[in-house]
């Protein structure tokens, strides 16, 4: 394979295959940190001879070892050396002295023959130099091996650095005819048991979940991940416009509440302050209204990766409509109930044309149901060029 | 396996796996006639020894030989003999003289060891006849090998075979959060060309493609299979309970239309016979409504295996409502319209429970659009109860 090329299918050579093989197992390895890294990205590293792991590891919780050294340790524990091996890593290594030292230093220091990446890192203190000191020292780099699936692992994290927002997905249950609740609001439960563990799963990765206020009044959510295991909890979000919510809300449970409003009331932020909820004003061009776009920024600024977006049909289709989706995760239930709520209140379009068209990623049955993700195809193809890498030799 | 057991897999011996390689051979075959041999089944027959096709054939149109006896004479055409081989079908061979003689006696003459059954055949003038035969003359037989996906080729003529029902799928196409339509009632295209491809395709396999007066008004159709290769085209038909078809809707093409009526006008019928037009009349309960289910069964009489049903939502809501719909063939744009028109209008439900819970089949990506394939689980597993043949050694 050329150096940075693209793998495709079904046109690997033999030594393309370990490649992805090998790169596989760091992505695999990745997976296992979903939940831990934030704000740093979920990081996998396996270090190779001969067709043999030396040693392995993935990156661990804010202020711990990135991944690559926690591989090379585990080289040094199981009595064997990296040097002249293939190191592979899902992210460039840094360059730059963060609550850790340089992970490249650690790199140079145990003499790899050749290091495979499967895509840059866009941060601005990294962004190529790592791989360009690794190639000034004489070791040999891949890069794009495995691109896309490394950016599916960390899609919050290289949109937050490369586009100062965060990495935002929907979740949604509907009927086949795309109806989220009955005309008197029965709404639970559309889907199935297995749907909702699965959506829990992927509150368990984001970094925030975030609600609107029809939410909070019809249903009281705790805005938590329950029924599947994880190691914490991502924090919970409220749009909340006119700043109504009621102080005695459930999702007040002592984990840290943002309250997003469009409306200042000191005294009211003060009380829930004592309830670990931070109010944060952020008024929009209608009255009432909370600035969604700025929303996003400043969630990016607060270091949040990944948004889990889990609203009524008002809050939902105001943040598509405003742009702030880049993924559904869609939830079908094999029924059909006709004349009742619909998923998204979006403006009126004229034009099909108008409408934003998004992408499938990939639809598989959860239980009885079926999950159908989508996202906005432009956005991820300008990410997927954000982590291309020069093609060095 | 035990003659007539159900196939698992993970649980093939070898010999299972032969059996469904080769009866697979078979369902392929059948699937090269599915829009020619109504109102027979589609049927295909292979004849091996050793591994080795001696001959093979799928039923031809209508007063033509039946698979059996296409495999049996190109057996007799390649010199060969099956004497002691193998004769795999995906139907029990007829025992009863219809168009044609049974295909059981020439099976018998061609003195094969072994037959093996995909299912058998609810006709009463079958029905396990055929293969008690077979197996009186000392002939092996061995049912139930690939069932389910022989069922699936020829649902419609087990449907109407076992419960005077044609089998009916109903396509709808519509973005993700289910809207069928713009709110100014623009519709074409929601779904790309290659989903619109693929909904002509099932028009082409289908007796009948039905629609409703609102389409006709709205779209004026032509309802034939365009942009896909077809021997055939199936019939037309419009459900129209007040009768109001425009003598110059354009589905008046020369082919054969049926118009569902709920009000009796002879001079009209007697004009629209003149454009190939038959009219029936099927009054429902309510005034002005055409009783569906009677009209099913009508349809099941004129011999109709499979209804293509292709409406609005006011016709679509009505069939399903009225329990009329076997399966939906639903096509999913990835783009989101919000308040829009819904895909099927149907009777306000007060609690979830009360919604006919349908079951996925299959998702599969079209071009940009999604296509899911849901049906009602009970009906399907009655028919696949109605072609279980005994166990017999």
């Amino acid at each position: 394979m050329v150096p940075g090329g693209h793998t495709i299918l079904g046109m690997n050579t033999p030594s393309d295959t370990d490649d992805i093989f090998w790169m596989r197992r760091a992505l695999a390895l990745a997976q296992t940190v979903m939940c831990t890294t934030a704000p740093n990205p979920r990081v996998g590293c396996v270090i190779v001879r001969d067709g043999r792991v030396l040693g392995e590891g993935a990156t661990q919780p804010p202020g711990g070892p990135h991944a690559e050294v926690c591989a090379l340790r585990d080289v040094q524990a199981r009595g064997e050396s990296a040097a002249g091996a293939t190191l592979y890593v899902t992210l460039e290594p840094c360059s730059h002295f963060g609550r850790t030292p340089p992970c490249v230093d650690a790199v140079l220091a145990a003499r790899p023959a050749r290091v495979v990446v499967a895509m840059g890192d866009p941060n601005p203190l990294v962004n190529g130099q790592g791989l360009a000191r690794l190639r000034a020292a004489g070791i040999a780099v891949t890069t794009g091996v495995c691109r896309e699936e490394a950016l599916a692992v960390n899609a919050g994290f290289i949109s937050r650095m490369s586009r100062g927002l965060p990495w935002v997905w929907m979740k949604m249950a509907a009927s086949l005819d795309g109806r989220s609740a009955l005309h008197n609001g029965m709404s639970q439960w559309i889907t199935g048991p297995e749907a909702r563990a699965d959506g829990h799963r992927w509150r368990a990765r984001s970094c925030v979940v975030l609600t609107g206020m029809g939410t909070v009044l019809k249903d009281d959510p705790q805005l938590n991940v329950r029924g599947v295991d994880t190691p914490r909890q991502p924090r919970k979000a409220v749009v909340d416009g006119r700043f109504e919510i009621p102080e005695q809300a459930r999702l007040f449970d002592g984990a840290q509440v943002i309250v997003f409003t469009a409306r200042e009331d000191a005294a009211k932020a003060a009380r829930l302050a004592d309830r670990n909820a931070r109010v944060v004003c952020l008024p929009g061009a209608e009255p009432g209204k909370v600035d969604l776009a700025a929303m996003m920024r400043w969630m990016a600024q607060e270091q949040f990766n990944e948004v889990h977006v889990e609203a009524g049909a008002g809050l939902s289709g105001a943040l598509v409509a405003a742009g702030c989706v880049d993924e559904l995760l869609l939830y079908l239930a094999p029924v059909l109930l006709g004349d009742a709520a619909g998923m998204v209140r979006l403006p009126m379009l004229e034009h099909l044309d108008a409408a934003r068209r998004y992408e499938f990623i990939e639809t598989g049955r959860v239980g009885a149901d079926l999950c159908v993700r989508a996202r906005v195809a432009g956005t991820w193809r300008e990410l997927m060029q954000r982590v291309e890498l020069p093609a060095l030799s």
